[in-house]
């Protein structure tokens, strides 16, 4: 899958008709480019289109900051959703986060190993507890304290260190804040978050509690973009591990790191490799 | 696990106290009773001591007759909940379905192999689709039609079937009806049931499509207890499937069959072999 | 995914070539046919390129009985193997088996259901053991005992069975023989098995004889294509069950069976839907 | 699970015999212990008995430097292997890498947490490469670089350092060398290892390639004890992963990477919370 050339991936989504597939391959095929990964899914229900083609850009006739513009008439033409990016355009993150650290490490970890081919370019925190990790790593990290009264400044703070930074998407990982509609319509379908449940199991707080009380079997954790309701943006990825009646709330809480790492982690790569496709309340994850 | 002499299985719980397992163990070893199986569990949170304990009865000084009331003393000196059953008393099935047969059918099938150790007694349904399948494993089939203005006695008549096949175990077997809150009282944590989705996730009706509108990544099952509120029961056993944007409705369906007999199967296993103890919303199995 | 109309599949696999998915998706537009799915993948270390297309056959321009030959001149200019199937051709099984009947039980049963829009042709047996399911579902049955000595001529009956019942798929369910290269070679990667283990974990007879004694904490199933050498075939699918220090041989066999039943049920499916392409000792399965 | 007072926990195995849980609950029960935690096993076939019992130390009547002594002569009646450990004396760990730091990352991250309640006491590397994570969280790093010549000196060495740090436990997280049958007899199963197979699928070396070439659909980890015999220790902890044709080898090692993780971790946690009993080739773990 890994290539050292450049390649280019185009996510499209228009409503159905004969001959996409034909089409868009032959504009690829006519300009000199070589098909590396092509995905299509036809959503018939809601007579829907979405695809996901990657190409090397070695011999491409077109230039690379002229992509946008040559595929608009194509996209006009269909009526389309699309985005173009090329993978020499590193993705840069922004990450939210509170108190607790596992997810953050995970990150940053990750990425320090090539997974995500990202850079991290600022850490924001309403708490000082993670500071140290930021250091570890050598990324900054700022501290802004939200309350009732001043989240509204502080999101405008935080936009801006976004935008400062160059960060393209933003990480919740375990940030125990809700964004406002205003700071998620600045940034839709950019920002990622992990919920720990099964969603819709368990939304809303404490989760774990939720789940003991409950006395399932299972639980999970649920990673999937931020929208203005809360834990009912489209979900990316999920995952489940089994639990017994010998886990007490605490083995909860330990074990279900293991699945938000896991899950924040998987849900972020597939994001951050142009694999998610947003149709209304659902996602089409091409892997 | 299987053997072919005799054994007892106690079922206790009770408040915590020091010296409960070597209080039971001791009762069976003096008798003469040479334990195979035990487990125990302390739920430190509720202060409440489960246990379970299998023995050989060859060579047990206590009368088959006589172990309830062998027991009594201890249990009213714990203030314990407790149960005894012999493996030779084969538990007899009461299964109430509607049209979807792949439950019954996994049960019948099992059974026929010897996994449940028990015997079928009758199949009630509200509609005459499944009697070929009664037919096929020669189960007395009683179609008993139920609606809004017959319900009570419909379920008067089911009762009284139950009782006359002495049947002690009532598998809702995909079974589209709600039971009354009285039916429910007259048979305890002896009726399974099987919800197909992963509770609490998608209670009520149309699991399926309550999932697929949703967009979930991961689909599952329940088998819990029937208690008199909806899909509120002490769950037994959860299992999970992954789906993706491509399974249609209908996809979802057909994968959940494929759960909705195992979880059953595995939930009414665990029951069977007195596996499962209740305790308020939740259950303790020892497996 | 499914459709009322016919639709036609093809399984193309060659040489990795710029061009190749927009020609053959041309091809299919410029004919009248609607894609309805289309999976591609190049395998880069083989230089080899795998393809399978659906398409809406209401309104195609190429007569039925000629797409064969439609399709043949492209298939030389690539050096592509391809073939091309309608769903309105049933397929027609043969399913051998020897005494266990969960896995011959599973596929009457989905087949029953509609799961796998195939026809079971006939049922061959070298014991008579499962005559009885043969009969609940009214297909014929026959017993032919395979011994060292006859099973040239055995083979011989079997192979003049199938080609009188048209069966095109041979399904080995739980059959406790291993066949000849002769007859292997007859009906190459047409003959589907089910081994009781995690291949390559525990070839050979007894896997769970051999899983017991190893002490290994999962058990698997592996549905494969049958080749010359023994549970050396393609895998088409693979599951796994977690298994502890309490489950003794007797368990694993009865835990086994749930996974040989879904995992021989899934392969199956994916071969009669056309969605597996054989590489050498490898599958593409496009699912 | 957690308690903050002191508690003692006993494994102990011995050939089956009437009477055993009782007695040792007894003894437990008399000298004033209360047990949080209790856990058998009957191995039928190897007709062994399995046995692990934690207790409240708070009030209980036998002086802690005296419990072995006074477990010895019920241990000698019963020709039984046991052995002793208070949650107050902290494991010890001794950790083993070569280049690859994903193994340790994860240990020394989860240590950090409290998941091991132990003591990092030092890492050993024949390589430079993972200096960095020792200085990151302050641990002690020894390079000993291992040829076919120095073996013997280097073990030696390695040997006394674990000796001097006290060190009672041995990780080989991703330690690309074999330990000679002298070193791992100094240290009979207290050395934990992660092979990244499915054992015994793909024993030996490059076991992502092997499992690559054979096109298996789901690969595996192993965390076992080392024994003479290469990858044939006692299998303590497995899990798996689903993977595809579209999964490069690459794309193997880096889904591999978190299975190893995840497995060792566990493994390790086991071993460390004594829950883990060697019997030949298997282990009876009490989790």
């Amino acid at each position: 899958m890994s290539t050292n050339t450049a390649t280019a991936v185009l996510l499209w989504s228009c409503p159905d008709e004969k001959g996409l597939v034909s089409r868009l391959a032959n504009f690829i095929y006519e300009h000199g480019g070589n098909i590396l990964d092509l995905d299509e899914h036809v959503d018939r229900s809601a007579q829907t289109f979405f695809f996901r083609v990657a190409w090397d850009l070695d011999g491409f006739g077109i230039p690379l900051d002229g992509l946008d513009e040559a595929f608009r008439p194509l996209a006009t033409e269909y009526g389309a959703q699309c985005s173009i990016r090329l993978n020499t355009q590193k993705r840069r993150l922004a990450i939210f986060v509170s108190k607790y650290g596992h997810c953050l490490q995970e990150i940053l970890w990750r990425n320090e190993l090539g997974e995500f081919d990202a850079e991290v370019a600022l850490i924001i925190s309403n708490h000082p507890d993670l500071g140290y990790l930021a250091e570890r790593y050598h990324i900054p990290f700022h501290m802004l304290p939200v309350t009732k009264e001043n989240r509204a400044e502080q999101e405008a703070s935080q936009l801006a260190l976004i935008d400062e930074a160059r960060a393209d998407t933003i990480i919740l990982a375990r940030y125990m804040q809700v964004l406002s509609p205003q700071f998620v319509a600045r940034h839709p379908h950019r920002i990622v978050n992990i919920h720990h449940s099964f969603l819709p199991a368990f939304a809303g707080g404490n989760p774990y509690k939720q789940a003991h009380e409950r006395g399932v079997k299972i639980v999970g954790a649920t990673s999937h973009y931020v929208t203005d309701v809360l834990d009912e943006g489209p979900i990316i990825e999920q995952e489940i591990i089994r639990i017994s009646h010998k886990d007490s709330l605490e083995d909860l809480i330990r074990k279900g790191r293991d699945l938000e790492r896991l899950v924040l982690a998987r849900g972020l790569r597939l994001h951050l490799q142009d694999r998610v496709l947003v149709h209304g309340r659902k996602t089409v994850v091409f892997d």
